[in-house]
């Protein structure tokens, strides 16, 4: 069964802290995987509050997000949507990929995000002052950077940023063994393997490899797969669709799985 | 706690109320953060009016403005919207980003601000004639500049237009204290901060630091935050996402940090 | 308070007048603030019939114009809507800034504005004729050149064309003298003001200040402001977001300030 | 009072009866004005039967043609569009300005346009078949070139197709006269400076000015506007928007009012 | 009264009936008007199976095809869509010009042109099993090529594809004294023309006239019309918008008319 | 009738085991028809899982995923989407071709594919957590390469990939002869044929042939059709709908159809 531990990297722990202690936001930002949501979910069991997760993307409206009238018994009843449950709980809420969301789910949070801490129910007709132990914490990731999902500045300025990072690599390897019951040697290469991988980024421009997928290719050994099997199907595979660059990283990946451990 | 304390910059109080004794609309215009919703709160409690406030987004219709028809124990009524029980009571009603609004939203609003002043509610098929309290203010950010987002210059030319700005530098500082509760050096060493990267700003192209994010600084450091930190999570990152420009920037604020107080 | 005193500036009334005996819709097209709403609304009181006013705009439908079914009782209901309701009373029917309204709009007035006089409600399946008495007017801005928001041909030729311009200055002056109950000189003042802007037009690209902005600022200096202020907050800054324009415009305006009087 | 006189202009009667006998749809081609409209309700007279008018546009769906259910005492029922009516009543169904429907729309022509003549409900799951007397015309302007808003060969295929054309000089003469009741000089002189304009066409790119538009020309000098301002409000006015060409237009106008009588 | 004849131009009735035996969906294939759905009703007739036709265009969403709730008496009830109808029936479903449909539509087809035969109705929570003798039948012309609107490979390669093209001269002439009751010179003539005019198709760039154009022609012949009339009508003005084109076709087409019957 | 056979082509069938046995998600790609479904249907087989299979698409909404609200004897009753069916039974749902499906539909995928195993149902308020015996399984064509449909990297990163190719030749042969009943060399020239189209493949850019056109092919053989006929239907014209390119093809698979005997 996997475990949900934390391991820190940073300051990231005092300072979410901080700004939950401020009745501030928290944007995280940084790679797929580098565990943000894993920090939201380890700020939850510290400061003893529920997290309600919300996945963004392109279709969520502020409804979905608010709530909405429903017709029960022939009437229309108005139904809570996550973020307002979220609030009247005192809940962590958790934006995942907040750049996703369409501008009018963005501007609903306005109010949350400053002095107000309200939240405006224009639909219902109710004003939703949060509690002190709600905290608004979102995410997103600057490597997709296009013009047409762009957080506004003046969005970001509202939020206690967090920039977040990959563990180091003897850190990184802990994690591995310690979720997927491998042994360190194994984990050791797998993390030698991504950041082969990670190194050779700048060059090929895609997304570098998780912690997670690493963890995923563990587990696969775990189940008897050879380490190249799980390191093809869970490192190099997911990185690119170019047949070309896929077969560039994969000497990389080799290479680095057979010299790692000496 | 926050007070609500607005601190004057200009003549735009006294422009304000005098828009509001001629019954005529107001344009606020300025840079993300200069107190352009702190204004429209200051001004409801000097001119003892509530202040309605609807934040505009690309998703916001001309219903959500008005109201529109809901099913309620197997009927239809008419369910008022804010800028309709705005206008009947008389209030401020604010509407935050108004260039971010559909254009049939902006097109309800022509009647309410010439000579007719009034609602069209034409699904209701009623007229709201505003009461000589009500007044419109609105809110938008020429820095973002983009040729499919820009208001006509027929709705502009409908409002008396105040241009607002930051503070100086010495009342600024005022404002971080009283709403953060640090001591002065602090505060100086942060709006110098602030100032520098505001200064840089022409070569850069970013929308520059509000005093808000000074305040939410300084919020961090009074939980217990070093000014890097805060001034880094705060000040910094949400600046751009580009990793260049913020190394470059981190310096300018560094150096600016370190040499205030001398 | 303010007036509807309409000042005539050409054969406008005539032409208009003659159309209405014809039973001929009319186009006004001119510049913003020219005087098109009033012209529509001082011929409503000279030919003794209600003016119905439709701001038109991106997502006006035709279901907007002519009406829709309802719910009402379990039962659906059809519910006229403003163009409706302004040709079953003889009304005139003003359509603002036609041109913003969708394609389907435009398509619902063909039968109302040749030999048919007609109104086709398709999904009422009913034909609503038009009494004498009715009367199409519709305005659009020529200046707003955007291939994508032409009116088609076709259409325009639908229409008698009253093509309008700005009152001369001197009677010019009398308006604002008129409307905001300032002195003469002051009015001039404003109006030179304007002049200067509207002749710098040509340089610039931008809508010229319209006959309201002067009687704003007028009305903003009767409750107090200097002139310059006045000037300033009605004049200049709507003109343009962009600042290096705006600079340019305040020395042409504060000139023509200080020796229109002289 | 206006008749519904037809001046035919070729054999455009003679086909479109021998089309009717042939059971074969017709689609009617040519500049705006030219009378495709006025020959439909003409054929109606001829052949004795109804005419239903549908003008076509961006957001005329299937269900606006052919029906849709509506919900009525609680239950939903099948309401007929107009095309189901038509086809029913054995009408002719004339679909104006057809390549502005949506394709929808059009695909629900096939089955009507072939050798079925059948009309295939499929919501309503029912099949309406033509009576011998139903027949669809529709129309449209090639001078409107779009790629966007082609309609595609294989459903030009389907029609027999009437190209039409302006009168000639004094048959449109004789029109204006019947149609405003004003005397044949001033029709010959309105006439003339239509032709002029009509022939500068090639230089300038915009819609010619047609016939109605010398009818209402007419009419406001039966109402007692001059010649000249008559012809600007209602034959050049509606031309272009471009200043710079209608100043050229203007003079080619005038100057053929004031030569065409000699 | 036009009879169904079908005039086979190859194996295409051999290789339809044995994709049928083999239950194995087909794709028709070919320019406009050369056979497709006559081809369909043809093999309908020899499988002694119904044929439900459907007209594929933009708006055709998956619930069109196979069916939606709908409110009766207060409760939702389930009605199948004309796909539907046809699987349960065991009719041969054909699906005309099946590149104009959304690709939900197309996606919902997929588990039927496999070895599933089946249709999953998700929102319904039913798999309707395709009979033996049900059978999909879907065409397309591959002249109109657009990157929009291209058939995805793996869903070409889902069908047995038969690629139709013109009748012989001699053979399409008898077709068309079959159809329309003419003589046949002036079928031959009429054949003789269309082929001059596909003939030059390579340099004009449009959509050659179809043997149901020629059909047309020869009815409006048999009503009255004069062959030149006819062939202008039904043959030339549908052939394109563009009058230096049709006048270029025109000599080829006269040329024809008058030399072919020597 | 048709066996479901699977036919192993590496360590495909492995991997997925120890995929499931580590509660994993898989995503297969590779070509049209090389065998992604029918490995998913035999895993299905294997692990005794019922296979619930959605085929992606443009409109394909998270509702019609997870279920919506629905009205029911008056009353809105929840009801559960294939997905969500799929979660609650612990079966192998398959996404087939995920790429074309929207974001929110992706979206809704997160909490499914990582250590939560959870499906997070907004609208119903209720989160349904995955049994031990739930798969998710998606695939996709990495040949469709589009800027607008790409899989986001953070998204393929939460998969185990296995990347799937066509069979061996004579592998390939066997397949055809299992599924179709044709002689073994005919089998084996239809894949001759396949494979030197494959090997055209880099000039011509168009998908190649996959397995199952050459079960379709060998099909028509078996009711009668020659092997060139069933070549063409089957093989040839699904390929491209440009005549040039389906020439060039059209020799290469006549050659090896010769020659493959020999």
């Amino acid at each position: 069964m996997i475990t949900n531990t934390y391991f820190a990297n940073g300051n990231e722990v005092q300072l979410f802290e901080q700004a939950y202690q401020q009745r501030l936001p928290v944007m995280l930002t940084g790679p797929t995987g580098c565990g943000k949501t894993r920090l939201v979910e380890h700020m939850g069991l510290l400061l003893n509050r529920p997290v309600v997760t919300i996945s963004c993307h392109d279709d969520l409206t502020s409804s979905d997000l608010v709530g909405r009238f429903m017709v029960t018994g022939g009437d229309v009843v108005w139904t809570d949507g996550p973020l307002t449950r979220a609030v009247k709980a005192g809940a962590i809420c958790y934006l995942d990929e907040v750049v996703e969301a369409r501008h009018d789910s963005l501007a609903i949070l306005h109010s949350l995000t400053d002095h107000r801490r309200a939240l405006y129910l224009d639909r219902a007709g109710e004003v939703v002052t949060a509690p002190d132990t709600f905290m608004l914490a979102c995410s997103y990731n600057p490597a997709y950077r296009s013009s047409l999902k762009e957080l506004k500045p003046s969005f970001r300025q509202r939020f206690v940023t967090l920039a977040m990072r990959y563990l180091p690599a003897v850190r990184e390897a802990e994690v591995v063994v310690a979720e997927a019951g491998i042994n360190p040697s194994t984990a050791t290469r797998l993390v030698a393997c991504a950041t082969a991988i990670r190194t050779a980024d700048h060059a090929f421009h895609f997304e570098p490899p998780s912690t997670r997928v690493l963890v995923t290719a563990a587990q696969l050994i775990a189940s008897g797969a050879s380490e190249l099997e799980a390191a093809e199907a869970c490192i190099l595979a997911p990185l690119s669709t170019d047949g070309a660059i896929n077969d560039g990283l994969r000497e990389v990946a080799v290479a680095s799985l057979a010299t790692a451990d000496a």
